[in-house]
C-alpha cells in the first residue's frame, strides 16, 4: 500500500539484458568513511558499522609550531552492506554471503526443501525462455511441521537469537558516551539507557518491535523496527513492464541502501518480476518487502475480479520461498467500509486498496485477504515473513484525512494484529498518507490504542496537497512529527511523487530527506546515540573543519559541491572564516574571544568558581547550623567575612 | 540577525554597471494565472490578487458529445506586485507608483523634508563618483514634531487606516466560501470567521500584529504579520562587496516576491549599499527590512569596537528616510549574558549578536542599543519603522538550544517590547535557530509569555545539524511546527545554508519550501481560506486535470517539468491515468465505480437516506411524544411499522 502511492524507483526505458558481473554497482565507501566490524562478546559474529575519520582541532599556532587536539572518529549506523567495504569482492551472480545461515540451521526447526512449493516458481524454473534466471538460486527453507520460525516466537519462548544480539550491538552504538544527565533523563522516562539483547527480545515478544528476517534471506543484516529503537526509513524500487538489466535492478537497491534505506520494497511489475526479485534479494544486505497483490494482479492480466485465494496463496509462498521479509496485505478493506469512501474528495487512492475494493464490489463478497487471514498466518510463520498491514483506505488528500473509512479500517487492522500475534507472527501497521499537522497526533494515538502498540509504518504524511514537485518536503514535515510521536518506520517520498517516475537523484533526495525526519525524531525522542552526530558536526562547524563537516553530514558529496561553488579553492576549506561573513569579520572568531575571557580555565571562570565555592561553603555551614535562616551567624559568617 | 545566518541571495561576481531600463526582470504572470483587482467598498482603492483559471471537469462522454462542469477560478494571495501584470509598464528608473502616498498625506501628521537628515545620505548625494544614484530619489517624509505616524498609534486611537482596510480584503480572500462546520469551529476557538478591518486594527493596537509600512515606502502593498493572519515568509537578498548591477539587485527582489516572499531583507554590503537599497525600495511591492548594524560596521571598516551611538543613529535615520520598514536591532545582547555563551558548543553565531558582544567586551560597557533604546524608539515612530528585536544569542547548534543565554536575552526582548509599545512603536521578536523538535514548543510558549504576544519571527528552526546541503528541509520541519504553534513570520533558509552563497534556483527552492511550512501551519491552525487551495488541487488530481494540478501548485514550472520527464506527450496531460499505475489498472477509476454505486444520487445513497429519514421521523415522533423511552408506541410506531 505504502509502496504504491510513493512512487517507485522504476527504470524508465531499458532494453539491455545482461547476466555479466556488474561494473555499474556503486562500490566506493562514503567520503571520509571506512567500514569497521565490532565483534559480539563471544566473538561468534561481527557487526558492520561506518566510521567517519575526523581531522584534529587546531588549538593554537600555525605551520610547524601549530598545536592540535585529536577528534575521535565518529561511528554511525550503516545500512549499505558490503558494497562500501573496498576489501570485499562482490559477485552479483553468487550473491552476498549467507551470514545468517548457520544461525538458522542451528535452531533445527526448519528444513531445506527438495523443490519449491509454489507452482508458479516451478513453472518459471522450467521455462526455457526465462532470460535472466539467478543461476545460484538456493533451495528454499521452511519450518518443520508444527514449528514456528518467527523471531516473535523465539522471543516469547525467552530465547535471545543471534539476530537480537546483533541488533543490540547495532542500535547501541554511541550509547557508551551518553552523558550522565541524559542517562538520568532516560531512566526517568522509562527508556533504556542501554539497548541490551534482552531488551530487544522483550520488545519483539510484546509486539512493540519487529525483526523482518525471512529464513530464506540469510544474506540480510538483522535490523529492528520499533518505536524504542532508531527510526527507520524504507525506499521503494522496482522495474517497469519494459524490463531492465540485472545490474540496474541491483544498483537501485545498492544506491538506496548506500544513502540510508533501512529496508527496500521491491514493487516490480512486468514479465521478469520473479527473477528481478531473486537478483535483488540474493544481493541485498537489508530486508526486502513486497505487495504480493501486485504480482497476483499481473498473473490475472490486470483484471482484479479474476483474483482468487488459491492464486494469491501461491504468490505468497513463491515470494516467501525467495526470501521476502515483509508483505503488505490489505486485509482491512472490508465490504462495509467501501461505501464510506464514496463521497470522499479523492476516494480510494491506494492501489492495493482499490484492487481489493474492486474485487469485493465485483463479487459482492468479503475481502478474501480478511476471510483467509489465518491461512496467511500459517504461511508467514513457516518462513518468518512479517505482516505489514496495508491501509488501503488511507486518505489521498487533506480533505479526507482521519475520516470514518480510514479509522474504521484501522480498527480492523488492530483485530488482525491480535490474530497474527495469536500465531506469534510479527506485525507492523501501515499509516497515511495526506494529513494536516493538527490531525497527525490522532493517527498515532489511534494506532497505538487500536493496534496495541504494534509498530506503525507511515507514508509521510504529506501536510498539504499544494506542492507537487516538493512532496518529499511536504511529507518530511509530517514524517518528522509522526516519528517523534512514535512511528517506527517511514516510507520515503521523492520529489516526483504524484508526477512521474523518480530518477537516481530523486531517490537519493528522497532518502536523505527522510533520514533527516528520522534523525530529527530520534533527537526529539531523546535517543542517546543520536545527538553525538549533531555535536560532532557543530564542533567541526565552529572550528572551521570543512572536510569534517562534509563527511559527518548525510550527503558529503552535495555539501562539498555547494561549498566549492562559492569558495572553490582548496585553501578555503581550511580557512578560518566562511562565505557568510568573509575574512574581515567573523562571529565565530568573536566567540573565541568570549571563551578566552569567560570560558573554562579563564580568570573569570576561576573567580566564578571561587564565588560558587564560597556560596557552597556558606551553604554547608548553613546546613550544619540547622538551616535556620535568621541566625545571626549566617548573615555574617566569620569564616567568609 | 535572522538575516545573517540565513544566507543571503548574494551576487557572487559581477562587474557590469548599468542604469538602463532593465530587460532582465522576470515579468510574465505565473503559469495559468492572471492578476485581478478587488475594489474596497468605497471604491477608493483596489487590492491585487492572483487568479488561477481552471479547466472544466469532464462529467461523461467524449469528443463532441462530452459533458463538462465548470470549475470556478481559484484566488490566491499574491506578493508579486505589478511585475506579474503584463498590462503594467515597469520603469526601474522611475520606480513603482506610490500607491500609499495620498493616504499618508491625508493623515496630515507628516511633512516632506527639504533635505535628508542623515549626514551620510547627504555625503553620498554629493559624491560625484557615486556611479549608480537613483535619479528620481524622492524627498524624505517625516512625522511633524510631537506626532507619531505608526500604524500602532492610529490603531490605538481607534483609527482604521486604508492600510488596515487593504489588509482585511487581502487576508479575507477565500473566506466567503468557508463551510458552515468550519465557521462553527472557528467561532468556538475564538478565531474570527471573517477578517474585518476592525479586527486588523484591534490586533495591531494590542501588539499581536504589525503592519511594516514606513511612510517613505509608499510603493509597498500593505501586509500584516501576526499569528491570527496567514503565516508570512521573509527572503534575504543583498549584493556582495564586489558590487552588482541595478538590474540584478531588483531582479533578486522581484524573483523572491514572485515565488511568495512576503517581505525581503536587504543585507547588502560593500560600497554602494545605500544606492542598492534605494533601487530595491523604489521598485519593491513588499516591505523591506534591514540589519542597520551591518551597514554601520561597514562605515567603521569592519572594526566593531569603533562603532558609536552617533554613527549608528545616523545610519538608522539614513535607512528610515529611504523607506526601510523594519530594523533588526540586537538590543538584548547584554553584558551580563555574554559569559553565559562561553561554554556553549558553538558560542555566538549571530553576526549582529557577535558584533555587539565584541563591542561590549572591548569597552566593558553595556550594549549601546540597549542604553539608547528609547532614542531609537523616537526615530522609529517618526517614520513608522517596526522593531525586529534580534536574537543575538540564539543557539547555533542542537546542543545549545534553549539555554540560559538564549532565554535570558528573550526576557530582555520582552522588556524592550514594552518600552517600544509605550511609544506606540510596532515590534516583532526574532527567534532561533537550531532547536530539536521536542524543544520548539517551549520557544513559542516562552516568547508569548515574556514578549506579551508580540509577533514571533523565526529562522527555521533547524531540527538537526547533520544535513548541510539540505538545511532548507531541516529548517522547514521546525518552521512548520513553530508556525503552527504561533510564529507569525518565517525567515527562509536555502539549500546553501552553512556552505555558500545561494543562486537563483536556491532562492526559489528556499521560498517554495517555506511557503509549504507556512501553508501547512495555516491549515493546521484552521485558517478558513487555506484549505480551498488543497481541495482544488486534490479535485484536479482526482479528475486527472494535469494542467490545473501544475497551475494550482506552488511551483507550476517544476511540477510540469517533472511530469513531462516521464510522460512528455501532450496527450498524456489529458490522459485519465497516471505514471504510477499505467492505463491498465487505475485506482482512481475504481473509486469512480464505488461512487457510482454508493455515492450521492446512487440507489444505495437513496436507500440510506430513506433509512435516515425514517430514523429522523421516528426521532421527531419520539420528541413529540415527550421523549419517554419506554412508551410502547415508540418501540412499534404505527406510522413506520
Amino acid at each position: 500500500m505504502i509502496a504504491n502511492d510513493s512512487n517507485t524507483f522504476l527504470t524508465k526505458v531499458s532494453t539491455s539484458v545482461s547476466t555479466s558481473v556488474s561494473t555499474s554497482i556503486t562500490r566506493e565507501p562514503l567520503s571520509g568513511s571506512k567500514k569497521i566490524y565490532i565483534s559480539n562478546d563471544s566473538g561468534s559474529f561481527q557487526v558492520a558499522m561506518r566510521q567517519i575519520e575526523l581531522t584534529p582541532t587546531l588549538l593554537r599556532g600555525e605551520g610547524d609550531s601549530a598545536e592540535y587536539e585529536e577528534n575521535p572518529p565518529l561511528r554511525v549506523y550503516d545500512t549499505s552492506g558490503p558494497y562500501t567495504d573496498s576489501d570485499i569482492e562482490i559477485d552479483l551472480k553468487k550473491g552476498l554471503p549467507a551470514y545468517r545461515k548457520s544461525w538458522i540451521e542451528a535452531r533445527k526447526d526448519s528444513v531445506e526443501l527438495e523443490d519449491f512449493t509454489s507452482d508458479f516458481t516451478r513453472q518459471r524454473l522450467a521455462d526455457d525462455e526465462n532470460i535472466e534466471p539467478f543461476e545460484n538460486k538456493p533451495k528454499p527453507r521452511k519450518a518443520l511441521d508444527n514449528k514456528n520460525v518467527t523471531q516473535m516466537h523465539y522471543a516469547r519462548q525467552g530465547i535471545i537469537t543471534p539476530e537480537m544480539e546483533y541488533i543490540a550491538i547495532r542500535e547501541n552504538m554511541g550509547r557508551a558516551s551518553t552523558p550522565q544527565d541524559q542517562i538520568a533523563e532516560l531512566t526517568a522516562s522509562g527508556l533504556p539507557t542501554e539497548i541490551t539483547a534482552e531488551f530487544v527480545r522483550k520488545e519483539v515478544a510484546e509486539g512493540r518491535a519487529i525483526i523482518p528476517a525471512n529464513i530464506n534471506h540469510p544474506e540480510c543484516e538483522p535490523m529492528i523496527i520499533g518505536r524504542n529503537f532508531l527510526v527507520k526509513v524504507n525506499a521503494n524500487i522496482g522495474n517497469s513492464a519494459l524490463g531492465s538489466s540485472i545490474d540496474e535492478e541491483v544498483e537501485k537497491m545498492v544506491w538506496s541502501t548506500r544513502w540510508g534505506g533501512d529496508t527496500v520494497m521491491d514493487l516490480s511489475t512486468g514479465k521478469n518480476i520473479h527473477e528481478t526479485r531473486e537478483w535483488i534479494i540474493r544481493n541485498s544486505p537489508v530486508p526486502i518487502g513486497t505487495v504480493p497483490i501486485y504480482q497476483a494482479l499481473e498473473k490475472v492480466n490486470g483484471i482484479a475480479e479474476d483474483l482468487t485465494w488459491e492464486l494469491f496463496r501461491d504468490t505468497l509462498i513463491e515470494q516467501a520461498e525467495q526470501g521476502v521479509s515483509y508483505f503488505t496485505i490489505h486485509a482491512g478493506v472490508l465490504l462495509e467500509y467501501i461505501p464510506l469512501t464514496a463521497n470522499r474528495l479523492t476516494g480510494i487512492v491506494s492501489r492495493g486498496g482499490s484492487i481489493m475494493a474492486k474485487w469485493c464490489l465485483a463479487h459482492h463478497k468479503e475481502n478474501f485477504l480478511y476471510t483467509h487471514f489465518e491461512d496467511i498466518c500459517e504461511i508467514m510463520k513457516a518462513y518468518d515473513v512479517t505482516f505489514s498491514l496495508g491501509d488501503g483506505l488511507r486518505p489521498g488528500s487533506i480533505a479526507d484525512a482521519n475520516d470514518a473509512a480510514q479509522f474504521g479500517e484501522l480498527k480492523t487492522l488492530g483485530e488482525l494484529t491480535q490474530i497474527a500475534w495469536k500465531h506469534d507472527v510479527q506485525v507492523m501497521v501501515e499509516g497515511p498518507g495526506h494529513v494536516p499537522m493538527n490531525k497527525i497526533k490522532a493517527n498515532m494515538d489511534e494506532q497505538l490504542e487500536h493496534c496495541f502498540e504494534a509498530p506503525f509504518y507511515t507514508l509521510g504524511p504529506l501536510v498539504t496537497d499544494i506542492a507537487p514537485g516538493y512532496d518529499h518536503i511536504t511529507s518530511a514535515i509530517g514524517a518528522a512529527q509522526i516519528a517523534w510521536y512514535g512511528t517506527a518506520m517511514l516510507c520515503y517520498v521523492t520529489p516526483k511523487e504524484h508526477l512521474g517516475l523518480p530518477d537516481k537523484d530523486d531517490v537519493k533526495v528522497g532518502i536523505i530527506t527522510y533520514k533527516i525526519s528520522a534523525h530529527a525524531a530520534d533527537l526529539a525522542k531523546g535517543h542517546p546515540a543520536a545527538q553525538a552526530r549533531d555535536d560532532a558536526m557543530s564542533k567541526a562547524r565552529f572550528e572551521f573543519r570543512w572536510e569534517d563537516q562534509f563527511n559527518i553530514g548525510l550527503d558529503p558529496d552535495t555539501a562539498r559541491a555547494y561549498h566549492d561553488a562559492t569558495l572553490p579553492k582548496e585553501s578555503a576549506k581550511v580557512a578560518h572564516f566562511c562565505s557568510m561573513c568573509g575574512p574581515k569579520f567573523c562571529s565565530m572568531k568573536i566567540t573565541r574571544e568570549v571563551r578566552d575571557q569567560y570560558g573554562t580555565g579563564s580568570e573569570y571562570a576561576k573567580n566564578q568558581k571561587e564565588v560558587e565555592q564560597g556560596m557552597q561553603e556558606k551553604s554547608i555551614q548553613f546546613l550544619d547550623q540547622g538551616s535556620e535562616i535568621y541566625k545571626a551567624e549566617y548573615n555574617a559568617p566569620q569564616k567568609n567575612s
